[in-house]
């Protein structure tokens, strides 16, 4: 049996010094070195975003604690989508960093188990779940959340609950007043707070997380305030528009506070350099890393 | 060029005479007669997955407009669940029946795109999308909805959004009141209204609908008036308490204006009876779309 995961999080952020989490978003075209001698069928289109998301982290794995594949460009391929994705999890594994699969799943009752065991549980015929948490979407009610905290209670696994995102019509819902008080992204944040309190360890870090766009530096002091021990995913920084400077309050109850979400920013730093593709990748992921540091510690 | 959804709707609903959907849920354990054979291995209960969900379609084909494959009981055996969902939305085609994947996916910019091409566009290296139409959550706002619109504009696909949903948890936030006025579900509702009208045709049914709970009468009444023209896609009825005599209001601009979706109560009929287990589905099936049909017409 694994530790919770919000002890697990804070050993590793403080074994690596990172709180930085990659996001491997396997976009085309693809390295031409990659994809040399591939047939152009699915299979081969499956086998090119795997060779690309393994290698991206490898070049990664130095400088973040965590990689958060978006599920959405591995589902594109269908199962030969899903089968790459296995792969790309196990080498994370055998990198020591945790993986925070990006979802966003949601539905009710044993629906919701069955995807809770599909993404931090054991599948049929699996003895390993495939990553250490998953990103939810909790607008159907925390009786749909529940399902996937009894699996992850179960597994030492974590979950990181939509709560205020990164994107512009996030002030179209997630934003607007509740007659009774507050916005409804702080009702979601207050039921994040009652699950994290229930599973908090000695390191102070919830076992269930918020995601929390970067770009609202507002909305972080905010989260941090609401939610004291849960750690806050923040996706947002670089293309999106956020700063990694704006994200201190995350960071006020540790280092494992954040985990500061850098994707196209790093695994597409290759495009525009004549140099080796995954050393580009390396030193952007490097450099990420860096500008965490100062602001963690 | 495939016609709007909401035509295809319209019409396969009035050719068939049905407006059942059956929801292809695919929980084990499995008919023996299905399983033998098979290894005990990943594969090897894909395969079950597989053979047992084709199985139910050809046996409720002739009693239903659409089936739901419940997305996450693919998903639980990862790749192998993903081809097996292929062969099940190719079954549903080859006898007629519109597809909708109940996948409830929601994500932002280019990869909302990513979603809607897996679910509804086209993967790489395919000529045909996997599903008529999909579910999908719109917790983090109209901007997120956007990118799947663009995508089932361009493909002839539908879209049914998470609205009211049947869960008893759909009261702690689908239904808190807004400061502004209504409740947030009726805010979804009102942009679902919006989208719809611009995807009307002479059926006078939308490509655009909504998923509503069908354990809560009032909220059949309420959806209706708000949103003249989506077809509601209503879940709940029979396992989880909804009775379909409740679902009358669905109906009201026509037999497509409502998709009483049937799961259990259909696909689990061969549990408690000794007769041949197709039999006994397809029984249940056609004892669904006749009570179905008192209302309708």
């Amino acid at each position: 049996m694994r530790q919770a995961f919000g002890e697990r999080l804070a050993a590793q952020v403080a074994s690596t010094g990172s709180s930085l989490c990659v996001g491997i978003d396997p976009r085309g075209p693809f390295p031409s070195e990659l994809t040399r001698g591939l047939a152009d069928s699915r299979s081969g289109q499956g086998r090119a975003v795997e060779r690309y998301s393994v290698a991206l982290v490898e070049a990664v794995a130095p400088y973040c604690v965590a990689i958060k594949p978006q599920v959405a460009l591995f589902e594109l391929y269908g199962g030969y989508g899903l089968s790459a994705l296995d792969a790309v999890c196990a080498a994370a594994r055998e990198h020591g960093l945790l993986v925070i699969a990006d979802a966003k799943r949601g539905d009710i009752a044993s629906t919701a188990t069955a995807y809770a065991e599909a993404w931090i549980g054991l599948r049929p015929g699996e003895t390993e779940p495939l990553a250490d948490a998953v990103t939810i979407n909790a607008y159907m009610g925390p009786d749909t959340v529940e399902p996937f905290l009894t699996v992850a209670d179960r597994m030492g696994a974590g979950l990181f609950v939509l709560a205020r995102t990164s994107n512009p019509g996030a002030a179209e819902l997630e934003e607007q007043e509740l007659a009774s008080g507050g916005q409804v992204w702080e009702r979601v944040a207050d039921w994040i707070a009652t699950w994290g309190a229930e599973r908090t360890g000695a390191s102070g870090i919830a076992s269930v997380g918020a995601v929390i766009g970067a770009t609202a530096p507002a909305v972080v002091r905010a989260a941090r305030d609401r939610m004291p021990t849960a750690p806050l995913l923040l996706p947002g920084v670089g293309a999106q528009g956020g700063r990694i400077e704006d994200l201190a309050p995350a960071f006020e109850n540790g280092p494992a506070g954040g985990l500061v979400v850098a994707a196209r920013s790093v695994i597409e730093a290759w495009r525009e350099t004549d140099r080796p593709w995954q050393s580009a990748v390396a030193e952007s992921a490097r450099t990420h890393h860096q500008a965490i540091t100062i602001i963690t510690r």
